[in-house]
């Protein structure tokens, strides 16, 4: 056994690492986003996809309380059954096997809970290529993106949860002497303590399309703040989340905790247990990524925990002018094409004004935009097997009927393409369409069509811009917002009104950077400043809900 | 105009102070409680009288955006009606005023905010005479103890506030410069910059006992966090929170800002403007403190805010042994008879087993220590001054007849009495009554008695007595509890009992620290952990959810 104290020890420089970055705001990445062989050894990658394969129609090897009978849910968008088979989930058994293990939770304390936390993110990371398998295979990403987001950057957004979590659970010392002058008489002398204390059970909802990167957040926030965590994957991306599960309960165990602190609750579909656990009494903290439909729902009905929720929104880019106009086009067209677009950070709505655009080749008006930003995309993804690898493959029939309903819209300027995978014959693969739109459309580009979808969108000037992303961002939300102009007056009005708006803003990305991808430990991902999300990650706000302070004290 | 930035830099030092002294815990105070002429000056309590008297009848002088005609709610428990005449707050006004002060308020920045509010606090210390009387005269509270509670402690628990909310908004650089290195190329930089931004508009809903002390934390953090505040006192203790609401005006409009940043929404009774206001879909925080029943609907119906509420409990004492049976009488006594018991602190329900406690008078079953009990209280009391200095005045009808109520129920062992104070003849003054009940009358016990009425019961065992008090606070609240004990196995039981029922504990006070009262700065008021409320004054999580972290990035 090696007690939580003792892992704190081995981790402790890490720790203050990751608190200190988290402090800085300057780039820092624990777990290396490379899957080279000079990085994770040259056995790494072939044992990680056999251990993949290994899992692949087998019973899913873990034991949970409660459990009756197993549950196979998950296809690859890669074109077969995963047919891994879990335990299906007894809700009521969860929640009383976790509060069963919480008073030794808490007896541990921040330091050895955070240590634990940082030892399965150890372990995780050494699991990386399986798990990168898993994740392409759940939710259609390729493998270097299915490595880095589903697997290294999952790992640093959790490793700075933990770091958040420990540093707001460990602000107010433990003990504390004090010591008040009496006039004309001895002081008044008191002993006092402060004990963290979790809320209660914990409850993180996945999603199918990431479900590490935005899973681990709250995985980790939660546990090392002291509660235990139930685990409920999205039906079609079971697997990533039951190995971390998996990996946390082996560690738990050596740490001589109980291990159902952190559990699998996997549903046929239709069981419906999402709701069962986040409307139990016991069930305090709740994660969700997710359809606004069902996070509004828990916001609303969910009413004995505190909610953390990401849902949808209209990412909008705000385009004035360039100096750098083929930069602009080759930065805007990756972001549409990542993952066929279906990241809750995709740019949607583009807004230009109907006068166009300044650039250095020369005035675009929006459908001369609009037609540089189709060819950019053609340009991208020229080479099929390029195409391929920035693609992935499209996660459920809902992405692919939209994508199809935007190819046949009046305005549209690109339809979408199918891709094919030499590797993965059967995968569905499209290219992103795109859309023409005037600023009247609203019904159109105000609701998120997730996927590969994005509107060029007419507006009357620039400050007509600003005005419409404002309104539509704070109506409706949005995670990501971006602005191209070379004028800093525009760029100063830009930063007010993404204020206004409540969203992160990015400026003039031409290069290496895109408005769909954050930085662990740098940027904040999502605001509770719109409707798309309720919380950030991660910052204090994110963590400091799931615990409180209990002070005793005494004279001495 | 002093600016913002000018007022921080004056300021400084103290908030330096204020955030190293929440940070240690230590003893620590910023505004001395001692009413003496050596601190305050030869002149200030007659002055302060002057000023208080002054108002007396006459228009308060504070112009706000739509008040329509004046109201005059006010009587003193003191025996004369007040007869200050307000401006009848129109909601939608102040509300629309809020908003439009907000972008400029954002424009200040953290530092300038914390310093504009320690220069209101500096300016309300000041005036720390004229606002006792005002507190003395709407709460009842004593005059030392409305100097000392509604005055000086009230200011350090909004200092405390401040320090909180300037700590959690300068904790991420407002510029941070990141640098990713690439393989092969140069590094990827870019300068991100985090600007906070409030949530929205601020609601306090003050109560009628503590207008300040509970009013002045929600106020001041959210003022620092970027918010304007809507300042809705109780119909009987308007004055006290008006002179705040006048003081922090003036610093305003000194330092160039909007004066209806703060502004303050008087009703007559029957408006119900508490109801319009927190139901406004641009009030985004409430701080509320007060009865359950509003507490709770607030939090099921304001979903468009943050709800801070701090409501009713069962505090709790668990008598198990003591070495100092004349200091846990004369401490718990005055415990009991300090303001009338009107405090959110004051025990209810002493815990004491069946077979008696062991004292170093000998062991005492429960209707001795009840005797005991009773007698001490009779002790304290029996100099009619000291009682009316430590008693003050009933608050109002509903504390009367509970306090009748208890005195003739069965197993009374001390009625409450009429005490004659020489200065206010007409003011309603009575002692505490004490009930004997066993641990089968949990219906009686397990309500809220708020005001002089507390209860001593016999549990089966000590055992038993921690039991019922992890069972009833757990489901009625509580917001202090202190346990008795020479045996350090029984401490120990209760520090985790405890923390099982989510309250903080006093451990043996038998000196000159009361369990209803807590020291700003070192110890924490109320816990969300359990149903009394949602916060504790003060901590990260009182703060981080009035504001966002909007971030923008760039590349160099």
């Amino acid at each position: 056994m090696t007690t939580p104290t003792e892992l704190y020890e081995t981790h402790r420089e890490l720790l203050d690492r990751a608190i200190a970055a988290a402090g800085t705001r300057a780039y820092w990445s624990a777990y290396p986003e490379s899957p080279s062989k000079s990085v994770y050894g040259e056995d790494a990658a072939p044992a990680g996809e056999r251990a993949f394969r290994a899992l692949l129609g087998t019973d899913f090897p873990v034991d949970l309380p409660g459990a009756t009978g197993t549950v196979a849910t998950e296809r690859s968008p890669y074109g077969f059954d995963l047919g891994v088979r879990y335990p299906r989930a007894d809700p009521a058994a969860l929640v009383a096997a976790a509060r069963a293990a919480t008073p030794a939770w808490r007896a541990v304390g921040p330091r050895g809970r955070a240590g634990v936390a940082a030892e399965i993110l150890r372990r995780i990371n050494a699991r990386s290529f399986e798990i990168a398998h898993a994740v392409q295979h759940t939710t259609g990403q390729a493998f270097v993106m299915a490595f880095q987001a589903g697997g290294t950057h999952a790992q640093d957004r959790g490793l700075e949860a933990v770091a958040y979590a420990l540093a707001a659970t460990t602000r107010m010392p433990a003990t504390a002497s004090w010591s008040k002058p009496q006039r004309g008489g001895d002081a008044l002398t008191m002993t006092k303590t402060s004990t963290v204390v979790g809320r209660g059970v914990a409850l993180v909802i996945g999603c199918n399309t990431f479900p590490t990167w935005n899973g681990y957040p709250g995985l980790f926030a939660s546990l090392v703040t002291g509660n235990p965590v139930i685990v409920k994957p999205h039906p079609s991306a079971v697997l990533p989340l039951a190995l971390t599960v998996l990996i946390a309960r082996e560690v738990l165990t050596e740490a001589g905790q109980d291990p159902n602190l952190v559990t699998l609750a996997v549903e046929e579909p239709g069981d419906g247990i999402a709701v069962t656990l986040a409307t139990h009494p016991a069930v305090r903290i709740i994660d969700f990524t997710g359809s606004s439909e069902f996070g509004n729902w828990l916001e609303a009905n969910a009413r004995q925990a505190v909610v953390y929720t990401e849902k949808a929104g209209l990412n909008t880019v705000v385009v004035d002018s360039t100096d750098d106009y083929t930069g602009l086009l080759r930065n805007l067209s990756f972001s549409l094409s990542l993952y066929s677009g279906q990241m809750c950070t995709t740019p949607q709505n583009i807004l230009v004004p109907s006068d166009g655009i300044e650039t250095d080749a020369g005035r675009r008006t929006p459908d001369a935009f609009a037609a540089d930003l189709a060819g950019a995309v053609d340009k991208l993804l020229a080479d099929p097997k390029r195409a391929a690898g920035t693609l992935g493959a499209i996660v459920n029939d809902e992405v692919l009927s939209r994508v199809t309903e935007a190819s046949g819209a009046p305005g549209v300027v690109r339809r979408t393409a199918e891709v094919a995978d030499e590797q993965w014959p059967e995968a569905v693969i499209r290219t992103p369409a795109i859309v023409r739109l005037d600023a009247a459309d609203e019904k159109v580009y105000t609701r998120e069509w997730f996927g590969p979808v994005s509107f060029v969108i007419a507006t009357e000037s620039t400050r007509h811009s600003l005005e419409l992303f404002v309104e539509t961002v704070r109506d409706h939300g949005a995670l990501t917002a971006s602005v191209y102009s070379t004028s800093p007056r525009v760029v100063a009005a830009a930063r007010e009104a993404a204020l206004d708006a409540g969203v992160h803003l990015s400026e003039n990305l031409t290069g290496g950077v895109f408005v769909n991808q954050t930085a662990a430990f740098s940027d904040l991902h999502g605001t509770a400043a719109n409707p798309a999300a309720t919380a950030s990650l991660s910052d204090d706000w994110f963590v400091t809900g799931r615990f409180c302070t209990l002070q005793s004290r005494h004279h001495d």
